[in-house]
């Protein structure tokens, strides 16, 4: 077992003692097989000691229970890990940044508090799973959608604070959310916004409350224990319509990205799109055969492209409404993107609701059969899709490395170049650029490595990805999101003016948390006694 | 002069000497009729001894004299109140909370730093208004609209900062903000979000940047002062149209809202607008005469109104963009409203961009003529039309007490009954609701009483203002915005389980200015020396 640093394991057995009367001896665990569970499946230090492993799990099913434990922790010092519901993966799944800390399980906790349908907004639990509120609300025949990403099992909350991300007009979760319930690091109870009068009804519908916006920093942070939360949902549409585009040449995308970054600004486009290449991504054989050419020419590219109907750029966007107003939005994007010599344009599924097709009107989204991920996600139904894709490619499991950047072409074509030369200079076969436009005004670059089961490679993976970070740093680009092994890398490029933001942030954990016991280490952020000089 | 309680005149002078060495003799004002510009104009305090009084101002030009203000501030202890414009009328203009503080004017740091047109962003400094911006924007032909209040002579910084509202889809001016500059209490600059990266392009992109989304606090706070900021502007639209809609029943307001709140969250409907009362605020003689009757009933008010065309609610709309998605929207809100027997719908102005007709196409937008203060405002032209109303008032000012209720009609109709009742038990002449749809799922019901010259009148208006924040406390309502005079009222309602949220605060404020200079008493945050025991 690995112990968090300083604390005894006479400390750790008495702590957890106490806690194991709190709640129940079914729910504290230290045995290894129990503890397996609470590593990330994925983690790039598979077999080998650095791995960050927790000393064990703690499973409260109430917010006094959690107020206990923090209370217990408090006074032994002992680290403790919150997750909602521990499917974090790619980013650390439910693993501690600090080997030793106790990860806090939050799963039983998973009450849908309240749906609200007519100002639609739910209030739920940390527990609660996208598949979970998906059943209540089709249980209850309530007409909002939640966003969900891929995939679902993942918690409603957790995602939230972690600026996690969805397809539909409700797609930045944090966004959404709307008022919080927090267990701070001395075990009190808080309620942010409108939730500090008490009985207000505007707590999940008004998220500024008075004052400052204090809800805003406990995502992505180790400042509290967020215990209860609303999130915003989206009134369900009549229709969802998807659609295609591709412009001829790789210059257009210029004008591509210019126009769409201006209609997204304006709302009329208002879902994920991704930038694919239909060309490039073919797997039709001359396409094949032409890249493989050591001296093909973009023109040749686009010339085979034009033959074989598949554009050098494309997207799929997906519309929400009344038919009408889809057809007028859809109507002006083409309009607009038409000025593009060469641009296609091409209707794909229409989906009307409630949902008539059977196969997905499903009360159970797990037997709603896999098929398109994003579709399904697309139409508020989560899915666990997006794992035929890893099944496929068998592998151990994946990373993420996903800095962002303005959305504008130059700033591909400049990433493109930048990641390219990166890539070669490291060895790394080059997979291409994947331009999500989950945010206005932004691409995040999606970057997905494999884990694999060799240390060796994966501790190249590893040096990799701090070089990577270091490399978008110097051209100005960070990240929106990093993975455990990589959240001190991604806070050590925040330098401006001798580090005084990471600096400000440490003086905040101080303050509100100084024994230092909640979630050491996150995004960067660590507490005093465990603080490293900054590079 | 009024000193900051603990601040000799000696420390006081050589405190002012100092900064007067920094930013020049011209820009160091104690004496009395310099500080008197100083003043609230609209003080509910007029000729009484409590006035908040500052002890004089200081007005650097740049970050760099910012910084040294603040740390001579800091040696002394003597405490600061940052003011962009100074222009929060009716929320206590540019005078502090703690008389005796120093005001430090942002005003002279008043340059556009930059307009990106195609990511449809400024950056901006604090003294920057929405006239000098308007200008800008105008004299470079920049196809991007700045979303502004009325009037339009405040600071942009300045009123996204204190959650100030707007009238287009633009109009959440908190939200719009991205990126800014901080100088601490400790005189150290900041810059959050992307910006604590050196030379990052997404600083005015990408506003959560990466860890805790950290600039959120800084607005209605006094945890900083903000000397550089982000706003994200409205692409230029094709095209805008005014409409209008009545329905005729007083008991029509339960569909008519639950629709208009749906439509809201889908962003079909995405503007500013107001419950209104066509026949109610009817200057008609007939309908006069009704009202002055003891014994009308609401079926009366109705049956007058049908005859006069009036309807019992009203509301109008903006809608902007292709002119096929405003009719596609457009037709969308009637369909679904023409759900209730008797409703109406017109068309009013509709106005294309660039803007063609000639009185309003002016650079400067003082020159264009004062019409309906909402009208230009919503086409994005800064105005002082507002102003015209509290002439022909023939008030001194006036004060805002402004609670947030959920959108729906019973919580209007209960709002309606609970400060009805309150009003007449304070023995104030009820004038009515006016709740205004700034924010998406909640009306902000907006109170503005009158300031008198007469100090009696003051004083029970004060009390009166205490009273009814209590009222609406125990009713579930607080403030998204508070004058100074009510700022503790306000965040002494937030007792949800002992005041968790505002000990919270504290603790960061002094964690975070530790001397407690920055802006005492903002929203109810004191420093420890100057904190009082909470009721």
């Amino acid at each position: 077992m690995k112990l968090p640093p300083g604390i005894s394991e006479r400390d750790f057995s008495q702590a957890t003692d106490r806690m194991r009367d709190i709640v129940g001896k079914d729910w504290l665990f230290t045995s290894d097989e129990d503890v397996l569970l609470y590593r990330d499946a994925y983690s790039p230090f598979l077999g080998e000691p650095e791995e960050y492993i927790p000393s064990g799990a703690v499973a409260p099913n109430s917010v006094e229970q959690v107020q206990e434990i923090v209370r217990i922790a408090n006074r032994f010092k002992l680290p403790l890990w919150p997750v909602s519901a521990g499917r974090n993966l790619g980013y650390g799944g439910s693993a501690p940044r600090l080997s030793g800390t106790l990860v806090l399980d939050l799963k039983r906790m998973n009450r849908v508090l309240e749906v609200n349908e007519k100002l639609a907004y739910a209030v739920l639990e940390p527990g609660v799973s996208y598949f979970e509120l998906y059943r209540y609300l089709r249980e209850h025949k309530l007409k909002v959608w939640l966003d969900c990403p891929d995939p679902g099992w993942g918690s409603v909350i957790g995602n939230a604070l972690e600026h996690g991300l969805g397809s539909t007009p409700y797609r930045d979760h944090f966004d959404a959310h709307c008022g919080m319930e927090v267990v701070l690091a001395n075990g009190e109870l808080m309620r942010t916004g409108m939730g500090a009068l008490p009985n207000a009804p505007t707590w999940n519908t008004f998220k500024y409350g008075f004052g400052p916006f204090i809800s805003a920093i406990f995502g992505q942070s180790n400042f509290g224990i967020v215990t209860k939360m609303g999130m915003h949902l989206m009134p369900e549409p009549e229709a969802a319509q998807s659609v295609s585009i591709s412009v001829p040449r790789r210059e257009d995308l210029i004008p591509f990205v210019d126009i769409m970054a201006e209609l997204t600004n304006r709302r009329i486009v208002d879902c994920l799109w991704e930038i694919a290449s239909p060309i490039l991504q073919s797997r039709d054989p001359e396409v094949s055969s032409l890249l493989a050419k050591s001296d093909f020419t973009v023109l040749d590219v686009e010339n085979l492209g034009r033959a074989k109907s598949l554009g050098y750029w494309g997207t799929r966007l997906w519309f929400y409404g009344p038919p009408k107003i889809i057809d007028a939005n859809w109507g002006y994007v083409q309009e607009r993107l038409a000025l593009i010599p060469g641009a296609t344009f091409a209707l794909a599924d229409r989906f009307t609701f409630p949902l008539a097709d059977p196969s997905l009107a499903k009360d159970d989204p797990m037997t709603v059969p896999n098929g398109d991920a994003l579709r399904l996600s697309a139409l508020g139904i989560p899915n666990m899709s997006v794992f035929a894709l890893g099944a496929a490619m068998r592998q151990h499991g994946h990373i993420f490395f996903s800095p962002v950047i303005p959305m504008s072409a130059q700033d591909l074509f400049k990433a493109e170049e930048v990641f390219r030369g990166a890539f070669k200079t490291l060895g790394i076969p080059w997979f291409g650029l994947q331009p999500f436009a989950w945010y206005r005004r932004n691409f995040i670059l999606l970057f997905i490595f494999p884990i694999t089961e060799e240390v060796s490679a994966n501790k190249v993976l590893r040096a990799n990805l701090a070089k990577l970070i270091r490399i978008a740093a110097d051209n100005g680009w960070s990240e929106y999101r990093a993975p455990l092994v990589l959240m001190d890398d991604v806070m050590n490029t925040m330098s401006f003016n001798h580090f005084a933001l990471p600096r400000f942030l440490e003086k905040i954990k101080d303050a509100v948390d100084p024994n230092g016991i909640l979630a050491p280490g996150k995004s960067g952020i660590w507490p005093k006694s465990l603080r490293k000089v900054r590079p």
